[in-house]
């Protein structure tokens, strides 16, 4: 199949990469620098979003923020001007799921399709084809992205409409942030009780605090390793998209916006690139004290 | 062996009845009203706990509070009066674990040892004997502690010193109330923007989102069963242990003080005997939407 993939950062050029192993021909927009050797053999290299639409029966994009997808969509020689009736358009970015469905109806006018596909699973899900994908979309438009979405990740859910896909991940997103948060209170609190916070931690696993969180991120706390991992100003981007779409729903998220304001504490601490289990470091701080070295 | 057992509760007559039927003898408190029938049978029936710690080689208690505690203890006729060298305390409450330390010290001067050792797992776990218990005190008497609290749970962890296990518990129920919250959170964020929140919890499952809570208690918000479980009114007082050891400690525990006011809303709506994912209705009620019926 033609597809255009638009946005060839850390996830995805690894994730441009399996579709083209899976047999699949890919058209690219051409960079100022030079696009990625092993896509360009064979792809087609095009101008603009406009050509890389016009050329190809799914369209992919996979950049940063909500505007991104907008500019990338509707700017200048963008996507949308591109599209016609049957094409399918997956945005794998995590953006703004209101946005999003604002995204799809303008798309819907031209005849296309929209799928919302934002994964988690970071660099290493996206090298091995092991994202976890959430979607929204109709039953057609997903059965449609479904091969594809296939060859990049593994736990793919169906979660409903369009923007459903990117209501998941804010949860998700969310959720990992506040239960990273949760850990970080537990610990330093058991730590400065005078506890060895790695026999807590293994005393609480298995009860009703174990989570992923408190079997991963609650160890690189431990052991004091905050590379990424998922860097801390990436989960404030989320996070800003949750608190963003709650104020427009009408929504009030207390625990979300006060973590949000501890990675604000640490990017203050020069922080944005560690690891977000590095958040334990907000609370340390707060304690004057700290669990390791 | 001669033990005393001070706290005969939903928690405390079961754990109590499965010492019997391993075989030991137990020294009772006489009650205004009647002592259980399965547990007076063959039992010592005292007047006072300081008459069941002279009765007893080990002395368990498992009441409500700090006070509790160091009423039993510590109040005339108590329990301190009738020890002497070479006698067991081992304190199952869930109590503050400060003045769990300075408990164990008083009794150290009579040459009494002291075992802390709360338990996870509330009544169903205290009728199978199937508690989870997060044990401080020295080897020695943990060790010694031990094939009695083998009676009673499953999962016993030796944290570390007099005053951890403590510490382990109350680390536990700040992870727990966090985690709650972060569901609670996400879930109202994913139904207000329309997702159908069972299909998100479903999509996260699996995931770095994934926890007990998120098993557990979102099946709970989503399917509106609020019946206990664990009372909301019992994780406020676990968490007024968390803030005042935190404030005693020069510690600052910013989302377990913002849930322990949420879990407020909910008592202010007749909650106290909700279980504790009814947190849940504390968010939507500041949104003025509900997950369900």
């Amino acid at each position: 199949m033609n597809i255009g993939f638009i946005g060839l950062g850390i996830m995805g050029r690894p994730m441009a990469g399996h579709l083209k192993a899976a047999g699949h021909h890919l058209a690219l927009v051409k960079h100022r620098s030079d696009l990625p050797a092993e896509l360009v053999d064979g792809a087609a290299v095009c101008a603009t979003a406009r050509e890389v639409a016009e050329a190809s029966e799914v369209i992919i994009t996979m950049v940063p923020d909500t505007p991104d997808v907008e500019r990338v969509l509707f700017g200048a020689d963008g996507v949308a001007e591109g599209l016609s009736a049957g094409k399918l358009l997956i945005d794998m970015s995590s953006i703004d799921p209101i946005t999003t469905r604002v995204f799809a109806a303008r798309l819907a006018e031209l005849g296309a399709d929209y799928v919302d596909a934002p994964v988690s699973g970071g660099e290493v899900g996206a090298k091995n084809a092991a994202l976890t994908i959430m979607c929204g979309g109709t039953e057609d438009a997903f059965a449609r992205a479904l091969p594809l979405l296939e060859a990049m990740g593994k736990n793919i859910t169906h979660v409903g409409g369009v923007g459903d896909g990117q209501v998941a991940k804010v949860a998700n997103q969310i959720i990992v942030a506040l239960n990273i948060e949760a850990v970080s209170e537990a610990l330093v609190f058991a730590a400065k009780a005078g506890a060895d916070p790695a026999r807590v931690r293994e005393a609480l696993l298995g009860g009703f605090a174990s989570s992923r969180v408190l079997e991963v991120h609650a160890e690189r706390m431990i052991k004091r390793t905050f590379d990424p991992g998922f860097r801390i100003e990436l989960h404030q981007k989320d996070l800003n998209l949750a608190l963003g779409s709650a104020r427009a729903l009408g929504l009030s998220l207390p625990n979300t916006a006060s973590t949000q304001q501890l990675f604000s504490a640490c990017v203050a601490q020069g922080g944005a690139g560690w690891d977000h289990s590095g958040l334990v470091k907000a609370i340390e701080t707060m304690a004057n004290f700290h669990l390791g070295e």
